[in-house]
C-alpha cells in the first residue's frame, strides 16, 4: 500500500541536503499527498523534510501522516521544534495526539507551548470522550453584533488562515454567550450593503450542542440540519467551540461500526482491530460467547430431556443443525434489518405491529420454501414418507418463529431505552436454538406417535 | 414522533385564512423546525401553510419535509405551482424525488418548468444510480482564471443565495475545462490584494472524481481529504457538477448500512425495511437462506455418514447444538471484526499473517474456557469422566477453526475482489458447522475407541 515512487529521490535530497528541493516538494502537491509520499520514510527523515515547510504546512502535512508515525515523532524528535508544531495544529486535532502520547513525554512538550495553546489544550483534554466537548475545536470566528459587514470582512481577511473553519461566524455578547450565527454566503451576500451589522444580518434560532452531549446525537443533528459545523455551549449558553463536519463524518464511521459490532455480539471496540490489546479483545468477545454458551448449555440439556424420542428415532439427530440453523440464520437476518432500520429512522418502536406482520409473512414464504426442499431430504432417510413431515413443519414454524423474535426483540429492546444492537444476532439465535429444539421434538412426538398409531 | 405542538393554531390559522401569521410562522424558525411542525398537517394543509413563505424558502422548507409527505404534494397539487417550486429545489435533491414519482405525474409538471432546469433535470437523471452522476448537483460557482478577487466577490456577492455552496469556486477555462479551485476562505484572505487573479490565487493540484465513479470511492474521497465539496469530471475533465458534504454523510451512511446487511446474509435493499416490496424482501433474504439451507443439509448427510457413534453414545447429540453454535458465533464475531477493519482500512489484505496469529491465540483463549465449562457439564451426562473429554477438546478445536475461517475468508475474498461483506456471518457459520460436525465425530471416534480398550 506504501507509496514509494519519490523515496529514493526524497532520500537522495535529504543525503545532499538539497534544501530547495525539499522545500519544492512540501509545497508543491496537496498536503495530503506529501504526506502520503512520506509513508516510507522513517520518522526521523520524514521531520527532516517536514523542516522545509513553513510551520502552518508542516503542521498540516504531519496532521495526514498515520497516527503511528505522528506518534514516534513527538517521541523522539526535539521538544522544542515539536512544540511549535503543536501550537499550529487544530485545538481538536492536537488533543486527541496529546491523549495517546506518554505522559513524561507530554509534560515534556506541553510547558513549552504558548500559555494560550496550553490551556487550550488543558480545557479540552478534560472533556469526557465521546461528548462535544471532547470533540469540538476552539478555532472559531467570534464576532460582536455591533460589527458592520465591512469590519466583519476586514477582520476575516486578516484571520482567515488561522480558522478551522470560517463558513460560519458566531456572534457573541460580552459574556460570551452565543447569540446568533452569520454564514459566510450571508455574509458575501451582504457585501453590497456594508454598513448592515452582524446583529441585523444573523439568525437567531441556532442549532447548538451542549457540551457534555453524546457524540452520537452530535452527528444527528448535523446531519439532520446539514450544517457545516455546529456550535458547542455550556449550561450557560456560553459558546465553548465548535464542531466541523469532517469529524462528523468519523463519528458516524465509529458510531456504525460500533452497531455492527454489537450485532455480530462483540462489545464495541476503542482501538482498531490489529491495535486492541489481544486480552482486551477475547475479553470483549468471551463475555457475549459465555452468555451464548450458557444458551446452548439449556439446548443440551433439553435435549437429554427428551432422549427417550431421540433413542427410538436417531434420524431425527441428524437433523438438528438443519433445524438450529434455519432458525438462527432467519432470526440474525431479521434482527439485522430492524437493527439498521431503526439506526437510520426508518422504523420506529411504534411500528412493532407492521414489523410484526411483515416478519410474520416472510417467515411463513422462507419456511414454506426451504420446508419443502427440506421434505424432498427427509424422504430419503425417514423411515416413511409420514415421518419425513416431521422436517417441513418444523422448518417452517421455526424459521417464523425466528423471524418473529428477531423482528420484535430488538424494538422490545428499544422500547426499554437499552440499544437494540445489544439484541445482538447470536442472541436472538440463542434464543432461537432453544425454541427450535423445542419446537422440533414436540412436532417429532405428535407426528409420530401418530405414524405408531 | 410527529411533534403536534403547534397543529391546532396552524389549523385555525388556515381556516381563518390568517396570511400574516402563517407568513410569521414560514419565516420565523428554522426551516427544518418549521418542516417539523408541520409533519402532522395533511399534505394539502401544509401546501397550504407553505404558499406563504416566499418561493426559496417555500423549497427549502419543503425539503425538509418526509419523503412520502413530498410524493403526495407533488401528485395531487397544482402542476404550474409545483414547477415554480421544483425550479428553486437544490437540483441533486429534485432529482432523486422525480425518481420517485409516476412518470405520467412528472411529465405533467416537467415541461412548466423553465427551459435550463428541465434540460438539467434530464442530463442529471441520465446517470447510473450509486455514481457520482447521480449524486452530484449542478448548482456551483465557475469563474475563469483572469477574474480578479474584487470581480470575483463582486459575482459572489450577487449569486451568493443561487449555489448550494460558495465556499469553493471553480476554475474552468472555456471548453469548461476544470483548471483549478480557489477556496471561499482564500478568496477572503485575499480580499487585502483585490487585483490577484484567480489564476494566480487557485491550486491546480485538485482531488477531483470521474462522473461514473462509485460513490463508495467518492465519500472515501471527500473524508480522506477533508472537502467540504468535490469537483465531478468527465473523461475530458469537463466540469460537470460537485458533490456537497451532506450528501457524503448519507452515502457513507447507507454504504455502512449495506454493508451490516450483507453481513447478515441479506441482499442489500433498495428501500427502507418498511418501504420494500415484501416478496423483494423475502427474496433478498431467501436466496442466502437457501444456500446455508444446503450448508446444514451437508451437516445433516454427516451425521447420517457417522450414525453408528450416534446410536452407541446417544448423549453426543445433546451436545450437537452446543458444538454448533460455540463455532458459528466464533466465526461471526472474527468475520464482523475483520471486516469491518477492512472497511475503516485498520486492516490490509497483507496483515493477513497478524490476522491469522491473533485470532489462533484468541481462538485457544476462548476455546480453552468455554471448553473448560463445557467439561463441567458434560461430567454430569456423561458415562465416564474419561469419555466426558471429548466436549472440552471438541469446544477447543471448534472455537479456534470458527475463528480463523471468520478471520480469513473476509480477507481472502478481498483478495479476490470480492466483497469481504458477501463473507457474511452466516456463510461464515455454515462452513464452520460443517467442520464442527466433523471435528465432533472424530474427537468422540478417538476418544471413545480409547474408552473401549
Amino acid at each position: 500500500m506504501v507509496n514509494t515512487l519519490f523515496l529514493p529521490e526524497l532520500r537522495e535530497m535529504l543525503a545532499e541536503s538539497n534544501d530547495s528541493d525539499l522545500a519544492e516538494f512540501c509545497t508543491a502537491l496537496h498536503p495530503v499527498r506529501t504526506a502520503e509520499f512520506m509513508e516510507g520514510l522513517t520518522a526521523s527523515e520524514a521531520w527532516q523534510v517536514l523542516q522545509h515547510a513553513e510551520v502552518a504546512l508542516r503542521a498540516e502535512i504531519f496532521s495526514y501522516l498515520e497516527e503511528e508515525r505522528q506518534l514516534e515523532i513527538l517521541e523522539q524528535e526535539d521538544p522544542q521544534r515539536l512544540a511549535e508544531l503543536v501550537a499550529e495544529m487544530p485545538s481538536d486535532d492536537r488533543v486527541d495526539l496529546i491523549h495517546e502520547l506518554e505522559d513524561d513525554r507530554a509534560n515534556e512538550i506541553l510547558p513549552l507551548l504558548p500559555e494560550a495553546e496550553r490551556r487550550d489544550i488543558m480545557r479540552l483534554k478534560s472533556h469526557a470522550e465521546e461528548t462535544a466537548g471532547a470533540l469540538m475545536t476552539t478555532d472559531f470566528v467570534r464576532l460582536s453584533a455591533s460589527l458592520t459587514v465591512r469590519e466583519a470582512l476586514d477582520d476575516l481577511s486578516r484571520q482567515a488562515e488561522d480558522h478551522e473553519t470560517i463558513y460560519y461566524l458566531y456572534v457573541v455578547d460580552e459574556d460570551h454567550q452565543l447569540r446568533g450565527v452569520v454564514s459566510g454566503r450571508q455574509l458575501i451576500a451582504a457585501m453590497g450593503k456594508p454598513n448592515t451589522t452582524m446583529g441585523e444580518l444573523m439568525d437567531t434560532d441556532i442549532v447548538t450542542v451542549q457540551i457534555d452531549e453524546d457524540q452520537e446525537s452530535v452527528a444527528e443533528k448535523v446531519e439532520r440540519y446539514n450544517l457545516l459545523a455546529i456550535p458547542v455551549v455550556d449550561e450557560g449558553r456560553v459558546l465553548m467551540g465548535i464542531i466541523t463536519h469532517d469529524d462528523v463524518i468519523d463519528v458516524l464511521r465509529d458510531e456504525l461500526t460500533e452497531d455492527v459490532q454489537r450485532i455480530a455480539a462483540v462489545a464495541p471496540l476503542d482501538e482498531g482491530y490489529l491495535r486492541e490489546n489481544i486480552l482486551t479483545l477475547t475479553w470483549k468477545r468471551g463475555i457475549w460467547l459465555t452468555v451464548l454458551f450458557f444458551a446452548a448449555m439449556l439446548t443440551m440439556l433439553l435435549l437429554r430431556h427428551y432422549d427417550t424420542e431421540l433413542e427410538k428415532y436417531i434420524w431425527l439427530a441428524w437433523f438438528i443443525p438443519l433445524v438450529i440453523s434455519s432458525g438462527g440464520n432467519t432470526g440474525s437476518q431479521s434482527a439485522t434489518l430492524v437493527i439498521t432500520a431503526l439506526t437510520s429512522g426508518d422504523v420506529k418502536v411504534g411500528d412493532w405491529r407492521t414489523v410484526a406482520i411483515r416478519e410474520v409473512m416472510m417467515g411463513v414464504l422462507l419456511g414454506g420454501s426451504l420446508g419443502m426442499i427440506g421434505y424432498l431430504f427427509a424422504l430419503f432417510v425417514a423411515p416413511s414418507p409420514y415421518a419425513a413431515i416431521t422436517i417441513p413443519i418444523t422448518v417452517l414454524l421455526v424459521i417464523s418463529s425466528g423471524a418473529i423474535a428477531g423482528g420484535l426483540l430488538p424494538l422490545l429492546f428499544r422500547r426499554l431505552e437499552l440499544d437494540p444492537a445489544l439484541m445482538s444476532n447470536p442472541f436472538v439465535a440463542g434464543i432461537v436454538d432453544i425454541l427450535g429444539i423445542m419446537i422440533y421434538i414436540n412436532v417429532a412426538r405428535i407426528v409420530l406417535s401418530g405414524a405408531v398409531e
